[in-house]
């Protein structure tokens, strides 16, 4: 019965095939990153306020132009592909129904204008810097044209994680399978039957839409995580030249980081240590939270993600002053169980868990949880 | 050996089906509130005080109007009729014999009327709101004429919690009995027997004792716990128009709410996390009992319940200023086990360690058990 | 290979019958304070010296007029003939052997006179109130005429602490054995057999020397440690009246309680929890001794006991503050193992492994560890 | 799959006798200051600064008047021998290629002379005193006219710790194999052809090189780590008479050994508990730092060592002040998987790790890494 999403982690664990299912699952090197932003979360507590009218709580927010069914995004996840020929597509729809963003990743395997044709909702850019300035200003006049809403450039990629699973299973570019993922492959046929007849995903938005072209070198390079490495704070000024739109930073864990973002001109900051898959020794998404907000809190729109699993997580984060909650891998059990259905089933378990919190915590708007709530004697 | 609760709650898991035994062991969501009241309770410890005469150590305390034979309540407990039939009778009794009072659940499966006939002790009625306001008039004008001595309102039942032992169970309502329910029940026939030739257990006091009518939808909605979610604040001065008596909210976690309480002329407070079962993310009692106490303890008495297992933890929560405790799924534990007398043994096991504990902290006298036993140490 | 004393606690629960080791090992209630000893002890973390000349490192210390070879002293503890015949004469004789001080329990069963006069080494007394006060003026009057050189009055005690698996095993007064009891008796023949036309081990010393009677009752109230209830501050003038040497109170972990023993003119103080086998609810005995030791360590000296299973743990109580540590399950162990010598060995682990952290911390005398070693970071 | 240091551990079990890998990997006592090291360097975490251009990452630190490849060196392990014949020369040899300083153990089983003709990189001695002051002062006397170019004085070795898997398995001195151990050796081919023809490893250093004689009982002493207790802060002055290169001092933790140090003109200290072999009631090193940080980092190079095992770890102690990290235990590991190339391996593996973390936290220089990086919200 998949009744929260551990449930849908370990059914995800049944229908993909192990080396599929570790990508998605695994972190860098000992994983104590994962581990940290779970139980970090476990440790805070709310205390809930009574006797006040709940007869109807609305999980609704606006951010950035947009009003949100709740308070949570789909985080850009990338080779999405792996799951099911597209996925992104799944993932978009999905959240389209849901009334949730949904940031497509520049390591996609489909590209923009097939997903702006298919879903009509929210609809943001996520942003890896590689392979020379060109393929960013295309990708972003791509997004512009196509009414992607807004741009997030993840910032915790200067190099790749060492995801030591990937390692192990051989998941790195290029794919090289063992014996024993091959036979794993033919032990999940309902995985394996969706790629017949199909190539391997591709990243479809590296292909120039203009001149058809497509670099194999890039490819792998973006497979490997091999981003500019010397993208930089005064590279924003770039960035800004062929975008006006809301501007996002993904990956600021330090208060003088998030500081320096506002200063830049930054519309908004995405707390996160993706998913513990980059940096190993960094603190939980939660533990850092604090300092960020106390740091930028006032002047612009603060989001987290990492290890968000039940709704009473995504209220906690907003308690603290969060405005919204990026949900990974979650979303992708939900896409490698059911698809779309799926999808939408993890979205809507967040979204009746967080109005089921809200309406025991005493909150009928997003907005009304705050510091109040917090449970100062466990400080 | 039943020497312990932890024994009784084994000796109650071998004697019920699962899905009876899961509705009263488990917690919502993730459970992780259910771990917290044991585990921090575990961690206060108290310094005893030496050399003092103890002869004869008193557990008897003094609250709204009553001597209790010790500071221990039975919580109220609803859907009792599910361990045996006419268990609310078998509690109240066991109560009345061990000079402890009986709060009867509005959701009991036995009317308050029956339970008055059969048991004179301290009787007090927990009241949900649900249904409209005149099902809560005519409990309240019922209770009054029975001489129900006190009214306790829960307050943290704006929705139901989700219990997902009960959704995988298919123990909601209306009740959906698996196959292997059906067969977990024959397993369990000491239980089953019981039932021959009595239909299910009902929500009895949902009945209009005038009328005689029964209302399936209402019996439907407090089995899902659907209440009344616009209860507020202002609606105390309603209730106060029919009970002058002494009126105790259950489940303050918040000094706020606290605070408001006393504003408003509550009698007395029981700070819960209703065990657990409604809102994964609060703190334990133990730990949310300081800032209640800090806030009102000279006002009013201040009651806690939650994952109390030993008459130790009972001193524990008496030394930081609780007046007294409630204690719930042990009393049911006894009743699966032996009836009367298990529920009767249970509450001398509390009885004999609270006092055994006094005795060794050098306290003759409840009111005893003070500030100067907290080992500030571990602060 | 029996190279620390868990080496020992794995052999004598190999040597003897479940009930026998049971009796020894085990705690009050659920046993938490039994755990919290060992644990805490784990946690304190001692800074060493370098580079000072440890050429010789002396182990021994000055208390109450005598000198000890270490910081040692053998805790009482009763009833140890259930180990084996005449167990407390090969105590003492070990304890005499050993330079440490062997205190005998008023539950002993070996008269005082004929330990007396078995053992030259540093004897004390230790003293439960029970049966009236007579008994215990005999006792005492005894003691001085033995040159016994202490008296420590166990404070503890006012009801018996409920030791769950003594109640399981049948191990209460009088003896209950169960079939499965006796037929562990048969698989511990090396045990039983040492009792072979020998009647169980008598409380020797209830048994007035001049008149020769000994009271049945009182023998199982001491068994069941039903002492006297009443016992209290005020009576401490009338133990003075009997006793004019140095008085110790054992069982003290209240910083009010230290000062009103100093106030009192109490000579010593033995901070306890009776190795957890009282009150469960207390804290490990390393964490109230600093509470202890701010009250009255410029006063008088401060003695410790609970949960110390290395030489290292001593050096922790040293530095805190402590004057020396009682040990009473380890030496147990070493007799139920190897008799005299195996308490010998037991105390000269401790000695070697106490001797071998002293020269390694930097310290050559007991008096040199102090707070310049304890590790302010962990605070 | 060798990815990770705990890969190697792995291997190296499989790979060696029992006794030998315990040797290698127990530590003191409990072991609970083994424990400590690994599990204290898991709590520190780092907040990364991003947008920063790390095209370039260079970890090589300036130290003692050398350019190290990175902030680690092979801290000094005797009786390497035990692994292969010749271990020291692989060691020194796997060091000098990857840029790192090897320190020569006193109880190493290869003499000076024959390292310094093998290894041409950066070379220390370590030094034990013991057998009088004529042993050190010709060690000494080599190791300058050999180009060591820095001692190091272990200072926490005043007696030898209490091994007891050593004791255990019979590894002392003289080695006592079992029945059980020789069989091992047998059932390890791969370890035991490799010492065919060869006798047992000799500490080497310890025959004089002029008069070709050597002490069967100073062997035997070494083996057992029986130093001269008598070695104090005062001795320091002879030392410095025979040696006038940089002098450092390992097994310092207390900041008062630390500032005496200073006094006493030493050139650097190693923050060392002896990877947990020696005094187990001590704390980690990673939680001993910061006071001796605060002590002296503004006098003289900290560096230090214990459970390090990734190169994160290294970054954390580099943030907190530290200038380098020596690991011994992983490069056994190396050793024991793959001779040379397994060293080189371990070295590399921390080295991969090391940059890729500075990369990812924004740093581009080992000087970078300061307390700017610490999460303070964590204190």
């Amino acid at each position: 019965m998949l009744l929260n999403l551990d449930d849908y982690r370990r059914a995800a664990r049944r229908q993909l095939p192990r080396v599929i299912f570790d990508f998605i699952d695994g972190g860098a090197d000992a994983e104590d990153c994962v581990r940290r932003n779970i139980e970090d979360l476990g440790k805070v507590t709310l205390l809930p306020r009574q006797l006040r009218d709940v007869s109807s709580v609305d999980t609704s927010v606006s951010l950035f132009g947009h009003s949100w069914k709740s308070p949570v995004a789909l985080a850009p996840t990338g080779f999405n592909g792996l799951l099911r020929p597209g996925a992104d597509i799944v993932l978009a729809r999905a959240a389209d129904q849901m009334g949730t963003p949904f940031i497509l990743s520049t390591a996609s395997n489909v590209p923009l204008e097939q997903i702006a044709r298919q879903a009509n909702g929210i609809r943001w850019l996520q942003l890896y810097i590689m392979g020379g300035r060109r393929i960013a200003e295309q990708l972003i006049r791509r997004a512009r044209n196509l009414d992607y809403s807004a741009l997030v450039l993840t910032v915790d990629v200067a190099v790749g994680g060492h995801r030591e699973r990937d390692v192990r299973n051989g998941m790195t570019m290029p794919f090289k399978p063992s014996l024993r993922t091959m036979l794993d492959f033919g032990l999940h046929p309902s995985w394996a039957l969706r790629f017949m007849g199909k190539g391997p995903p591709k990243f479809a938005n590296l292909e120039d839409p203009d001149q058809g072209s497509h670099s194999a070198e890039l490819a792998v390079a973006l497979g490997n995580r091999q981003m500019d490495r010397s993208m930089a704070w005064d590279n924003l000024a770039w960035l800004r030249e062929h975008w006006d739109g809301p501007l996002l930073l993904k990956g600021i864990l330090h208060p003088d980081d998030a500081r320096r973002a506002v200063g830049e001109g930054v519309d908004g900051l995405i707390v996160s240590n993706h998913g513990g898959r980059q940096l190993d020794v960094v603190p939980s998404t939660i533990q850092a939270l604090p300092g960020v907000l106390d740091a930028v809190a006032k002047a612009i729109p603060v989001l987290v993600d990492g290890g968000f699993r039940r709704g009473g997580d995504i209220a906690k984060a907003l308690a603290m002053g969060a405005k919204a909650v990026l949900v990974g891998r979650p979303a992708l059990w939900g896409l490698a169980v059911a698809g779309e259905a799926g999808v939408r089933n993890v979205l809507e378990t967040f979204n009746e868990e967080l109005s089921r919190t809200m309406a025991l915590l005493g909150a009928t708007q997003v907005e009304e949880l705050s510091a109040n709530y917090l449970n100062n004697i466990q400080k």
